[in-house]
């Protein structure tokens, strides 16, 4: 059985790229810079229940990821979490949070309604993001 | 500079133990299963901004806590998240989640209000946990 996206991520997200374990999507919402991690595991749900090599993949993925979006957006605060209540498919949300925006201090989940992003400021967003991913800081 | 505990953390849980890296607390919050372990580090706020011996061993301490609560509770889910938007000093949930609680299948930040434990209710949540991490299943 090979690796396939849940239907409800696809839906809300657009591909960025793929990792060493996980596929990198970015939350189609412009009201937050939001990334999420999905490792191409079949079946996998739990972070803890992946074994210890994959799951120090994923830490180091996540760490990759954040760095990015620290470099290229100066957040106030990232968000990181492994929810899963809605789509029980293992997937990291990494989130760059700021003090202006429209959730804040509350959780992005479940605040508000989903804005697709306009085609340029998401064209504009990638780039950057795969430049700062390609060139991470040292560290 | 020595560690202190955020005092708004310290009003809102009670404390468990002392795992090699992190404090172990326990959310006063009867509603939800919810465990918070927060490293003893001056000064870290973000995960990803850990050294990568300090972030593997917070992973190892999430994994064996989150295992722990799987044991004792077979939640139907474990929340694990970094966020510090209220509280900057660096904590990590690991929460467990049931179907039928009071915030699912929405996250637990901002849900409602804290419902403090009943003291001996909090004592056989407690004795259960540190039996759980005291005996970790294999693997």
């Amino acid at each position: 059985m090979s690796f396939s996206l849940d239907p409800r991520l696809a839906a809300d997200t657009r591909p960025i790229g793929e990792l060493a374990l996980s596929r990198l999507l970015l939350m189609d919402d412009a009201r937050f810079p939001w990334l999420v991690l999905v490792p191409r595991i079949v079946g996998a749900r739990e972070l803890i229940d992946l074994d210890a090599a994959d799951r120090a993949t994923l830490l180091d993925e996540i760490t990759t990821v954040g760095r990015a979006m620290e470099t290229l957006l100066s957040p106030d605060k990232l968000n990181i979490a492994a929810l899963g209540n809605v789509v029980p498919q293992l997937h990291v949300h990494v989130i760059a949070r700021f003090g202006t925006d429209a959730a804040w201090p509350g959780p992005v989940w479940g605040a508000g309604t989903r804005e697709p992003y306009q085609a340029e400021a998401c064209e504009r967003l990638l780039a950057g993001l795969r430049a700062a991913l390609t060139h991470p800081p040292a560290g």
